[in-house]
């Protein structure tokens, strides 16, 4: 990891997986399986992929059950209090249809309805991720979704890990199905004699995951594609260079490929935070992959000044951004494009990716610029309401005939014309 | 156009051009020459497609000025007009930045936060789009963007369309470029000499234009995919046939792959809309296009009854939908997937298309079920903010590290752990 001067050539390093055209073939090949032979590929591709040959795919009420029983009351407690704190800040999110109406009778509004239904990808393997569907199944539930499909991959055995079940029904999800990869995506945009097909599909997956969401797109809609997760701390000589040091390794420990950088205008401190990281990274049971991803996409710039520093974090446009200094809060403003902004030496990223409230769903490779942390709106849509009264098509009708034939368009001059005439018209055709 | 006995398997009929594989190729050469080449390859490309050779890309003081001797007062009027009814309606959708404070400290928040510059494509050729301008243009105005680009396609003669500058001045817009194609939006993507790169491109265009946006996706962002444009009426015995008809061929004229539906469980107006609809066709300039879109997208469905009717409307999840029925708001509530819902007999599709106030660039192709209309949120992100104080990092810090050791993530437990360590390192660096 080098102490770089910040310049503004100087970057985040990324590399987004974007999958090779033997993997883009084989995700198409599966999903044009699964429209095709629906339950039946499933079955197949379940028992080739995962291992497991399963008489249904769908988890039985006798499964919740039986996986409570290998859960234990503190972890059910800190599900329970994740859930509620991450629902309880998404309700803030929440938004109102509205109206407004004038004299003439016109009014106008934009309705907001949620989606009908939304699935969710759960990855399978021996880590259990509780927080993925806590994050991706909370937002739509606030959002009014009625119909909440979750999908992971079985183990060999044929079973889920028993927190992720526990996690599912805590939050009331009934409909489970044991499939993962490229398949279970087809049969959620697609829909299976087994499972209807949804509206949206989310959720975090390997490549052939990503791809196949890239290519249902439009048939439904998807999140965001991710890239590896990456935090920029910035941070002035007030900071423990402990604190910015295990903050870059919690970041570093997820994937060689993911990034960690320090923007600061103090060198004693950055000379200090890059030996601490390679003192601490030391004991981590992740050790060979926080090593790589500190060697490869690590980084430590110094600037002139709070200044410059700034201007490298919004050139940045990191995910995750921590601001370690003396008045964080008065940087805020001058903040502009982050994904989420942990603020104070207190807020180290875990916070955030668990328990607090905000998404842990967040925008990466530099989409900050543009992108939002996934949210409450993610699960709705707006239509527009356009009411005219006789009185405000007569008021206004001459005026847009004119300017649909100023843009060549005369069956739409026609159209509003229609309205113009006689009264006697009203109640008979011409 | 036949009229149908509708059925769940019936659909509205569409064609999305995708691009040949030799457009995408041509495409990913303009982007790769704009991207090397820059102010060179648009002059170059500028001559090669619009026939226009210049000496400077963008558009002058003077030349604005000069348009307004072309445009006469009564249109400058009905644009000002419009301008001030879309920017009164995109103002109620701005959002204010929130947080929320708890008394052991904690405050979480989310930030709404303007993206920094936006790029709107106008379409070139004969006729004149001051609507495009108008809507893609102003809802980022209201969301606070600080730079927009504009870009269109110049004629032979080295101009643009007086009515698009006009508009364009009108809105304050300053910065805009007589370049087209997918070399412009290669150029706002990536930036050249002249024109610095922006963060979202909006705005219609050929297939090639909306292949560079494709492909340009993720270095910036887009708005969406467009379909053809196409209306679904909903009616009833009391609605008036030729107000229907006259409002199908308005979309009808857009485009030979337009489509206009009627969907009413009435069998006699489906039979006197039919014929108001061949009636009306006889006398339109562009009788040819929208004879094509009729015979070959057009469509009337007749359902059992009006709950069947709206089960079709939300099967179709029309880009616009116009409610001509005895009492059309009481059916607000069931009408789940509609871009833009058009309430009674007076609220013909134009009446939006230009000047009410809500955006005409709505979802196409059934993305009804998950996609909004343009509007300000579009030209905004959030940052979620989250800042935990020494005591809730104390109360909460134990909790998170179990769920964190729960993902298998040691070193996100200990970051959260290194904030309970001894009082006495607060100044010190272990």
């Amino acid at each position: 990891m080098n102490i770089t001067e910040y310049s503004k050539d100087v970057s985040i390093k990324r590399t987004v997986d974007q999958g090779t055209s033997e993997q883009r073939k084989a995700v198409e090949g599966i999903i044009s399986r699964v429209r095709r032979e629906k339950d039946t590929a499933l079955a197949e591709l379940t028992e080739q992929f995962d291992g497991a040959r399963l008489d249904t795919l769908k988890v039985s009420q006798s499964e919740m059950d039986a996986a409570y029983k290998n859960v234990d009351d503190e972890t059910l407690a800190i599900l329970r209090e994740a859930k509620e704190n991450i629902t309880r800040f998404h309700g803030r999110q929440q938004r109102q249809s509205w109206m407004t109406t004038e004299e003439d009778g016109t009014i106008l509004g934009q309705k907001i309805t949620p989606l009908d239904a939304v699935g969710v990808y759960v990855p399978g393997g021996r880590a259990s991720y509780p927080s993925t569907i806590l994050m991706n199944v909370l937002p739509a539930q606030v959002a009014g979704v009625e119909r909440i499909v979750m999908v992971s991959p079985p183990q060999a055995d044929g079973t889920l890990n028993d927190v992720v079940l526990v996690t599912a029904c805590e939050l009331g999800v009934k409909e489970i199905y044991k499939v993962g990869g490229a398949q279970a995506v087809a049969a959620l945009a697609y829909g299976t004699e087994t499972i209807a097909p949804v509206d949206k599909i989310v959720g975090p997956g390997n490549i052939y995951v990503a791809l196949a969401k890239q290519l249902v797109y439009g048939t439904v809609d998807i999140d965001m594609f991710a890239g590896p997760s990456e935090i920029v701390v910035l941070a002035d000589s007030t900071a423990r260079p402990d604190y910015i040091a295990a903050d870059m390794l919690s970041q570093a420990e997820h994937d060689p490929m993911a990034s960690a950088v320090l923007v600061t205008p103090d060198l004693t401190l950055a000379e200090q935070v890059a030996k601490e990281v390679y003192e601490q990274l030391e004991t981590l049971p992740k050790k060979d992959i926080a090593e790589a991803s500190i060697r490869d996409y690590g980084a430590i710039y110094v600037t002139r000044d709070m200044n410059e520093a700034l201007d490298a974090v919004n050139e940045l446009a990191p995910e995750h951004l921590e601001v370690q200094t003396e008045s964080p809060f008065e940087l805020l403003g001058a903040i502009r494009h982050a994904g989420a902004i942990f603020v104070g030496e207190n807020s180290s990223e875990p916070v955030g990716d668990y328990f607090a409230g905000p998404n842990h769903v967040l925008p990466t490779n530099g989409t900050a610029r543009f992108s939002s942390p996934l949210n409450v709106d993610d699960f709705t849509k707006k239509s527009s309401i356009l009411f005219y009264s006789k009185t405000s098509a007569q008021r206004h009708g001459a005026k847009i005939a004119a300017f649909a034939r100023l843009e060549g368009l005369e069956a739409h001059a026609r159209a509003v014309e229609k309205r113009l005439e006689e009264k006697e018209h009203d109640n008979e055709n011409e």
